[in-house]
């Protein structure tokens, strides 16, 4: 039972490039709007590590992913409804996406049996066994509240072969109408996720099936999973095309700077992925080689390097990131070198900020007819 | 070759109790102003571990304490000198004081060989052979450009026998007129500091002998070194009517909030510990039982106990830190169990303002008469 009317408005594209299938637009969510294309910053847990939520907004940092499988595994549905849902169990009053758990259910869980019901699977915390479902995924997102849940999805491994694919790809479309079924709270965005692995029929028929199904956006998974990065555009290539035009577009797990350019192009709205974050938290960082967004436009620095011993400029002299306006190269590295966690902290800041900076330069390339 | 006149007009008291030695004063340094009774936030590396020196300011924090030993080992003098000294090298525009070395050379390093030169060892970073004489702990904070330099002693072990002690205090003594005669950069302020264990006659004459040399202030180091607190008030008021009632009196490495508390009753101005941060970047966490200062006024709770993970009020109801007025102790708990170094930076920034609070109170309760 659906309590509301499916209705694609919650995305509305304010302008379409000339020169590709860019678009610049802007999701409606309960907890606020966010410009895309738009990057999400990764919130697994309930926290960016290391980085406080409040220093977001700052960074330019409008959305937030949260993970369905590991907060309802810790600390619990109990708790966070007790709280009063996510966004205020962790003090977060913008924008959060969830993902419905699929993706950690194949990738982390052990003892796994799938079958058209759900995944049946023994966690990593607790070593308990427990049954995720469509429903109960949708379920939990439910009492997370977030802003956007994702349907549950089967992502098969990226060397699966075409009849492992095949099942795969039925299933999550028997798993997203089951989805769609399931009640939500009022306001809460349900995207779908097309699935297909590299096989360019099967995502095309995908996105097809999915289409037809009333969802306020589309999601590509199953990809950035290991095939070389040329694969994964051939398949936005094929893929992007057969979904709505007017729905946002949204390419889970992606990725380095250039792909993100590059799926843009190819029509993509929106991202996560980890790498920043995590990269920052071992003390890789972002640089900008140049400001045009092609070419070698951007690199990395590994900030434990001794070459960065006795340099006191700022990680990158272009950014205005809070870490690159107070923070020398040497006393990041001088802190990474004691173990600090202060470290982590301002490396995130830094490739936080770089990414979003990343996202407002598409965004003004695209509205300024240079995209 | 002293480069300036010995003032102790550097630290002034405005009022002194009549109920107990507690005064409250103003130490003015290079860098600014000190409220005394004061508790110095520990930057032994040139950090406060997790946490930004930005924030310092709004918790209450006004002077940082950095280590000699530790910054000549790692980054090293050569970097600092080039960033323009220990303040830009940070960050941070308030006052510093820097230890000697003295302490560290005595609990860390290996293969130490004392000589009334000075100390002969292994450092436990790259395991080179160094000398530490009192001169070169002179230069070095020369070099730091701390606001206040310590003096640079012979701290024995807490059990050492009465003949070790001795000789300790004697050699103290020497290097003290030594560092006095050392160059210091303009403003720099140098702290004489006391030694003789817990040997009361020992206590008395090293705190004449020193009162005679031209020091800004006075600290009483090798105490909370593993003798019973009781012990520890006992030499504070040996010692302290033996100093310059005029100076500011330092006892280094103290303490729990209640030992601070006896200790401004002996008439002491000046604080540091590692406790409160170490403490909270391990989940202990302090909190107030009352306010006045009497009693069984402040406990401690230990965020990662299972009482907590379902706990959604702040750390402590009272207090006005930005984790209590953000923060509950069960999203902080999630935030430990999920290895977060956030939890750390919310933690340590609780705990710090909980010592400047305790301050703040001891303050005004000398303004108030009360204390």
């Amino acid at each position: 039972m659906r309590t509301s009317t499916p209705t694609r408005r919650s995305f509305k594209i304010i302008r379409s490039s000339t020169k590709s299938r860019a678009r610049l637009g802007r999701l409606r969510t309960t907890h606020g709007v966010v410009n895309t294309p738009a990057f999400q910053t990764i919130a697994t847990r309930g926290s960016v590590r290391a980085l406080e939520l409040s220093a977001l907004p700052e960074l330019g940092a409008e959305i937030l992913l949260a993970n369905t499988y590991h907060l309802w595994l810790r600390p619990g549905l109990e708790l966070i409804k007790k709280a009063g849902g996510l966004h205020k169990f962790i003090g977060w009053t913008g924008p959060i996406l969830t993902d419905s758990g699929g993706f950690q259910v194949f990738s982390l869980a052990r003892l796994r049996t799938i079958s058209d019901e759900g995944v049946r699977f023994q966690d990593d915390v607790s070593g308990q066994t427990h049954l995720l479902t469509p429903e109960e995924s949708m379920r939990i997102q439910s009492v997370l509240g977030s802003d956007i849940a994702m349907a549950f999805d089967e992502c098969p491994a990226s060397d699966s072969p075409r009849p492992v694919v095949e099942l795969a790809v039925r299933r999550t479309t028997a798993w997203a109408e089951r989805c769609l079924k399931t009640k939500r709270p009022k306001g809460q965005l349900l995207f779908g996720i097309v699935q297909g692995g590299v096989f360019l029929d099967l995502r095309k028929s995908h996105a097809r099936e999915l289409r037809d199904l009333p969802f306020d956006g589309y999601a590509i998974g199953g990809l950035a999973v290991g095939e070389p990065p040329a694969v994964m555009l051939k398949v936005l290539k094929a893929v992007v095309p057969e979904l709505p035009e007017e729905s946002i577009h949204y390419l889970m797990g992606v990725g380095p700077p250039d792909q993100i350019v590059e799926a843009v192009r190819r029509g993509i709205d929106l991202f996560d992925c980890v790498i920043p974050t995590r990269n920052a938290r071992h003390g890789l960082l972002y640089v900008w080689s140049n400001k045009t967004l092609t070419g070698k436009f951007w690199s990395t620095i590994r900030i434990g390097n001794s070459e960065f011993g006795n340099d006191l400029k700022p990680i990158d002299r272009t950014c205005d990131c809070p870490t690159c306006r107070t923070t020398t190269r040497a006393y990041l590295k001088h802190l990474f070198a004691t173990e600090d966690p202060l470290a982590q902290r301002l490396a995130s800041i830094h490739n936080v900020r770089f990414y979003q900076q990343l996202m407002e330069r598409i965004r003004q390339g695209i509205r300024t007819g240079k995209f």
